[in-house]
């Protein structure tokens, strides 16, 4: 009868160079390699007890007891760590997420990288963080990328080789590096990422050019990163982005996850940058929430700029964020 | 002394499948054949007075004489017309464009093809349609198509060949048809089609794949015209201005000329047709506006549906068009 603990506290991550297709669904392989930065402002931290009295395993988010087919969902995430400590004892899992309210910003990044840390812990499997990320992308693709601090790449790998797409920091972010989220509530059902992503797969004329295009983008943000060249990096990572949702717009039916809103705050972006000359660069995820790359130095100013816009709980700033670490277990 | 007259009144047109990208900017030749829609309820009246006691070109617009610059622009026009009839006298050229107030709808289209009517009459070319269709694309590409009612295709021609490149009816759109114009207005400042054409052309490596997929367009939409199926003449059209749209987002910088209420106009046509049935799709041009192919049937219950979102105003109901037709001289 031994109960042991695994507590990790993980960070979100937001992509400069998207991850945008699935070449394995089971695996989560991706088409394309993808390149993010890690973000101190979101994260959530998870608690795991693996506890030899369970019958089941349990999961709380936020302090509420889940669904069964949600749990179901995490047990199968489990189940790839029971595998490796050759357990088969069930675990008890507390995960509370730190996003503002009504964010609407994915959590699955970190929630799967801190899970993974937590149970790398509890099961005592002492992995490595490139093993851990080839796990947690298991869970949700973007999560591999959380493994790490600052400028991390999510490599491709090959075929289905699950261990050759793991993911790793590249650079810390340790400059006048920042990010600007403007939150934006749509009263349009959403559209899941893996919904959107299969529909463009399927349909959009224009996918078929998306995989090359990354290719190129990966190469010279890396340049950048190296150079500390911040016009390039935002450049690259705007076009980056625009050229991924303009794949959903040419779907059949047509897609896209952009709100009213959210063309008001990619405008803005624009002006504040063409107009004001501000450093200032657009990139958006499966939603309508506009991310802005911009100077730390910058981010006050431009923050009140937006105003004009935007309520100032729509504005969140967020900063180069670290690996996961250890939270104390009393 | 003699005063000879030409008066024309022209409807304009919205492309079904769009004319996006030139391949000679001297003659207005295009990359791609296009497919257009004439409407009724917008056009331009145009009259020429042929005075050999003129010493220049004189052109007013609603009544106002226009600058000399715009003036030249239009005598250029004028000059090809001259040199067929081998004359050398000047023109007084009177055009008043019936397009509602602030509506932002291109009106070159129907501006140049009033005045090559007019022209032929007043010089007494007796060009047949077709010709004329090749010298009002050397005012405004898209004004060639609205030398003819219903249905038109513009064809892309061969070469630098300006006689290949001519639109004809092919077929009059006496069915259940209709397009609701929703009227968008927007504070961004304007970029002008033939510059986003440019910019699209040259930065967007999506456009290379552009000219294809007009090709499968045009030939979907044409059987589409023949059964007279409106289903996929609405999807076809509805994906070709996406299609065309995505080209611009994902250029360097990004373009697009979607304003916030573009974006709420082209989520309620969505939801209409697929949460209430209603027959209807979207498109768009270098502007914010939203044009909704819908049945002639539908458009009253339509546009009241649409009431939740714009004002009355804002709502253009137009009906298929006919080709230019001369008005009374008195």
């Amino acid at each position: 009868m031994s109960k042991k603990i695994g507590y990790y506290r993980a960070n979100t991550n937001i992509a400069l160079i998207k991850y945008w297709g699935k070449r394995n669904k089971e695996l989560f392989l991706p088409m394309t390699s993808s390149l993010s930065l890690t973000l101190d402002a979101f994260y959530t931290d998870t608690k795991v007890t693996v506890d030899s009295n369970l019958s089941q395993d349990y999961f709380t988010l936020d302090g509420i007891a889940q669904s069964y087919s949600d749990t179901q969902k995490v047990s199968k995430f489990v189940d790839l760590f029971r595998h490796l400590a050759g357990s088969q004892e069930h675990v008890y899992i507390e995960s509370v997420n730190h996003v503002p309210t009504a964010a609407g910003l994915a959590s699955s990044a970190s929630a799967f990288s801190a899970l993974a840390c937590a149970l790398n812990q509890a099961f005592n499997l002492n992995l490595d963080q490139r093993t851990l990320s080839t796990l947690a992308r298991q869970g949700s693709g973007s999560a591999s990328r959380s493994l790490f601090g600052g400028f991390v790449e999510w490599h491709k790998g090959e075929g289905d080789n699950s261990d050759s797409s793991y993911a790793e920091q590249i650079a810390d972010a340790d400059w006048d590096i920042a990010m600007l989220v403007i939150v934006i509530n749509d009263q349009k059902k959403k559209i899941s990422s893996r919904v959107g992503m299969e529909h463009t797969i399927q349909t959009s004329p224009f996918f078929a050019l998306w995989p090359q295009e990354v290719e190129k983008d990966l190469a010279l943000i890396k340049q950048a990163i190296k150079d500390k060249d911040f016009k390039t990096l935002g450049e690259v990572t705007e076009h980056n982005a625009m050229k991924m949702h303009a794949t959903t717009i040419a779907a059949n039916p047509s897609l896209t996850y952009w709100a009213p809103a959210s063309i008001t705050a990619l405008q803005a972006v624009q002006s504040l940058r063409e107009d004001l000359g501000f450093e200032c660069y657009a990139t958006m995820d499966a939603g309508p929430n506009v991310k802005v790359l911009c100077r730390k130095s910058e981010i006050d100013a431009l923050s009140k700029q937006l105003l004009t816009h935007f309520k100032p709980e729509q504005l969140i700033k967020a900063f180069p964020g670290e690996a996961p670490r250890p939270l104390p277990i009393d």
